[in-house]
């Protein structure tokens, strides 16, 4: 297998959109694309692909907890003239459910993508690459890779990896020519699995389907805006790497510049791209714009 | 002026769309007048509608705080292969700064929205009503109704009220004829004049610009799926009624059952606006699906 | 067994210390006991009672979870001067640790100690009996109580009851005449047994030994100012009240306002009383003064 | 003046317990001390000097807020027998009200107490002087310096600094010899004027009465276990010192380990003191147990 640090040389992005950059892989979408990706929303129908926040959440308390979702007022608190309202706070973890990560969430060598020092994310937060800079950005065309369905079982067991093959023939399989500025999501079945499990398991953190390192180049050469995945870290778990935890993360967000996203919950957008066949979609995922955040809860919606 | 009570009554939608119902107004956008919307993203420039979220905002102490953004590892933490990333986690009122108010956010006469008892929204969240019903459902044509240029001033001042003449005046300049399923964006420009004095100010809970009561009807009639004001409550403050406050949050939250949007930063997109003609545009604005909640923020996207 | 009820009533306290006491049997404690405590304050050798409070405490997510503690400035942040400073906020629940329950935090039949309405409770807090009213009360003389002691074994198992009988054991094993204002320590070792297992397993909320429900009126009769057990909830579980829940912190906290802990770490304690055979000391456990809080983290210092 | 770095040279007690030491000047505390101590609660009377947490705090915003109390489960909840529950959550910063510096709190020239590194400090908590080091040992002799009663005056007014003869003048009026193990309680009454005025102000950070840079060397030459002042920051503000901020902290916190408390509540205390004339009490302030945290809030009991 290619060493992470020579294949991330060799996909790197430093400098190609500005040494200012921190955006990275979103650049690629232009407003031709986001335009072009609206003609897309044909029939109205909307998939969101966030999971409910609560406490019911995949986290296992291995340092991230679930949302703690407190009422500061409830509904029988009535004031003198016959009114009332509720007020709420949340206390989570950014990264606790569905989200995307910002290129300031990975490190490598003290530097994070474009080059800039690990340094910069102190207890103040990202300086720079934090998710607010993508505020605006992430809306293009979205198009799904359902791998379970091209190999023809209902989900991929932990372990089991995602080779650029099985990209393809998803690809194919949804008449797909994937291309630049796309949102590629990859579907495992993962959540399909929890559900029929009832019990989420080990999926955060644990042994899980995914990426294998091999898929790096894939995803680059296609000039894709970005990527997410069904799944807690997107890569197959256990690692193809031995000395290295997660080596997609840190090819694609600290040299590629990539835009990734977790815990996708793709399983009603799956069904129906099966039924009718049509595999892409607008697709509308903005952040919330948390300054210096390094990542940021998000409610996908896909519209076809 | 009208009671409200009984304004509340003509302007009633309980059970309009069944006794089950959680989602009032937005129950008007269709899966046609989101395909009809889509068209409006002709030329792919997008415009973010969110505050950024951190210790800088609205919030003055009363009731509600500002974001506390705090990291839990930072950049220079270290793994043993060169390897780093960064995580961080969030304590927020749902309602801090842009948001959507759910229909369990207002009660009246031990009532809210279809007639569900207050005493629903508990120490555990609403049980009816919470903001992840609608968690697929706000996407739609968006309208900018932009008041102060109507006028012929960069803001309104605070305690100014705005009369249904000024929002047909404003739908004229902006050549709209607002409608079934739309969500209106008022601009009163406060946001504007907050950025002029670089300093809050009593924006949170002061006095403020905003809509006249007698606003009621129009944004029924209309059909709207819903509003959206550039300040804390969208209503003029102090408010018409020196016995009830924020009369047309009872209204059109507890009777019409109308979604209602705070905080939105409209500044960009009305220059924009008014440089192009075009006051129309797709609007995507999806809540976070915090399972109970009262309220989200959001970070509505207006595409053009 | 005697029903709860009835028997609560026959413990009752309520108007005991006046209609408006929000203390209960704290009120047992007078400046003669604090200074006759503080004479037991022999040597000088201190134990503290509390957990270290962190990620790794004994919440397993039902309901409750381990404290978050987060640094908002870490070390590394300098001054332009060479100065620093570092800072840190936690989100906890009151109650994830050894703690104090106050009387607000158990209701029945939606009534509290002393006849209080449970809907005094909202979600501003306690209006009654929050723990702030203790805030200067629980000094007084402790009493180590050392079950397995008594039955010659390191612990008691998950499910093993404690009876009156071995109350008086204890006592008897610690020379002790268990009085008028006293904080009686209770300790069936689970958390010996947690640390041999190198694992909280079930102790939040799981099978636990603990108090018998036959153990309330030696409780009172003892006119004690309260205890507290190293457990996570003081009673025997299961229970033996198949319809009711910790039937014991209805009759103790509800009817006779009687201060109990929980979560204390009395195993150096315990080690050091069997050695000197002295089972009386100097207790000194300030809850934090919260404002309408149902219970309190507190370091409890035993001092001999 | 001395430059604050030579004259923490001079002071430093760094090493003298041990290259391993985190608790410095607490080390002063021994048995002995504490069995003596406990000899002058003699009447038994309690004075607790801690804030009651809430909303209503001191904190006005500027990088700390006050604790944010929330209930999760309110006294209407109820269960199927009966019974009901209630429970809550706090999030707060650890010294947004009567607190517990720890030796991680300063730095300077990258070293914090005993020479450790401050970057020992990361966003995991502190590796070294955690406030947990103390949690059995903060149990000693407490004395009262009233300032304002030996000038006079109801309370130092903002800016105004106290010199060691006012503090010699103190321990005069007291009758004290101020000693080795003592805790030192220094009264501005800056909280009798908030009172007075009945808002915070600037309390927080603002122009403050408080301890010259001059007292160093006989705050640490009584070999004082610790100090605390009723103000925010124990020193006066504006500093003496225009090119850096706060050096008493540096010099004692850093250089000489102390253990430093603010935010102390003395009115009552103080009050009682000047009828009696009694000036010495038992002190017992023991701070939670926080992992790795870098403060503590704290409930500190004077036992007369």
């Amino acid at each position: 297998m290619t060493d992470f640090r020579t294949l991330g040389s060799e996909l790197s992005n430093w400098g190609r959109w500005g040494d200012d950059d921190r955006i990275g892989t979103v650049n690629l979408i232009t407003p031709e694309r986001i335009a072009a990706a609206a003609t897309l929303a044909r029939t109205g129908r909307v998939f969101d692909l966030g999971l409910t926040l609560g406490a019911n959440g995949p986290q296992a308390g291995l340092g991230r907890i679930n949302p703690v979702h407190l009422m500061s007022i409830t509904g029988d608190t009535k004031m003198p003239d016959g009114g009332g309202f509720a007020d709420d706070y949340i206390f989570m973890p950014l990264q606790c459910a569905t989200q995307w990560d910002s290129l300031a969430h990975i490190m490598y060598d003290n530097k994070m993508y474009n080059g800039y020092a690990a340094s910069e994310v102190t207890s103040s937060g990202a300086k720079k690459n934090g998710i607010e800079n993508a505020k605006s950005k992430i809306i293009t065309r979205g198009v799904l890779l359902d791998i379970p369905r091209v190999r023809g079982k209902a989900w991929l067991e932990p372990g089991e990896a995602i080779y650029p093959a099985d990209l393809d023939s998803a690809a194919a399989l949804g008449k797909l020519s994937v291309g630049k500025g796309d949102i590629v999501l990859i579907r495992t079945g993962q959540i399909a699995q929890v559900r029929a499990d009832k019990n989420w398991g080990q999926y955060s953190g644990g042994p899980a389907p995914g990426l294998s390192f091999s898929c790096a180049p894939w995803l680059c050469e296609k000039q894709i805006a970005g990527y997410a995945v069904d799944t807690w870290g997107t890569e197959v778990i256990p690692n193809e790497t031995p000395d290295v935890f997660q080596p997609l993360h840190i090819v694609l967000i600290v040299h590629a510049g990539m835009l990734v996203g977790e815990i996708f919950d793709l399983e009603e957008l799956a069904d129906d791209c099966a039924k009718d066949g049509v595999y892409e979609f607008m697709f509308v995922a903005p952040p919330l714009p948390i300054t210096g955040a390094v990542g940021s809860p998000v409610n996908p919606q896909a519209i076809k």
